[in-house]
């Protein structure tokens, strides 16, 4: 592990702490890196700013992705105070974080309130076995639009 | 299907078109409404923005939950042009909407360039098999946060 990774994590943890004496920002905290240099910070702001998407690696990867002004965070490390939930750990794919530290793990979440296990079993699951009502349609008009893409010069993939 | 459901997808189709002419806006968008009611609406920045996270759906979530003051979207249907993908899919639970509806495929998505289905892998394995750098350390610092929130009065539990 790298010297540094330390006190990213120790950075992580402090967020959730301070952050979280309101009772209005939930217990979680994350710093996103590269090497020793902080990018981006975040902590929970779900409940406080009415943001159902706030978890804090979210916010994190927000912040490092403005202050380095890319969408792509290729080459950073994320340290989260806890284990991230499905939709932070793909939102960490989504920006081509390399690596990832993080200190409680998601039962330890589970026991303080914060249940991500149901998310995680659903997502697992296909379709067909998931328990969220869904119906898809309108297929071939949805499939215009990415033809309309497919077709647009100045289009920038990602 | 309730009769406003063509409606909404159709605007969410919309969305998708109008804003990603472009070629800067991905071609996704979403509607979040209660019945004929809209709440939210989205469409994908995460080039235009520099935000790794603002695919049309977390941008509709986060409109709607704005829109209506709070962080539990229960009684709400999400209308997509395309399947979400896995983060998004993640936010829709925690944002306890009730219902989806999608037009194309992530197999539709993927001919478009837009692939999530090695985040769909990667989330579905076990922390032992998943090809991202990770490494758990710090749990009991970790553990020290969750302890004070337990203890604290004020707090908002979701």
């Amino acid at each position: 592990m790298p010297q540094h990774d330390a006190g990213h994590l120790a950075r992580a943890l402090d967020l959730a702490i301070e952050h979280s004496r309101d009772g209005r920002h939930g217990p979680f905290g994350a710093v996103v890196a590269r090497g020793e240099s902080v990018a981006g910070e975040g902590w929970n702001q779900v409940v406080a700013a009415c943001d159902p998407s706030a978890h804090a690696e979210i916010v994190a990867l927000r912040d490092a992705a403005r202050n380095l002004d890319t969408h792509l965070l290729s080459g950073c490390t994320i340290y989260c105070s806890c284990e991230p939930c499905p939709m932070c750990l793909a939102a960490i794919y989504w920006a081509r974080i390399d690596r990832l530290v993080f200190a409680c793990g998601a039962d330890d979440a589970a026991a303080a309130g914060f249940d991500d296990r149901r998310i995680l079993r659903e997502i697992r699951r296909d379709w067909s076995e998931r328990e969220i009502t869904w119906h898809q349609t309108g297929r071939k008009a949805g499939l215009r639009v990415f033809e309309r893409w497919r077709h647009n010069p100045d289009r920038v993939p990602y």
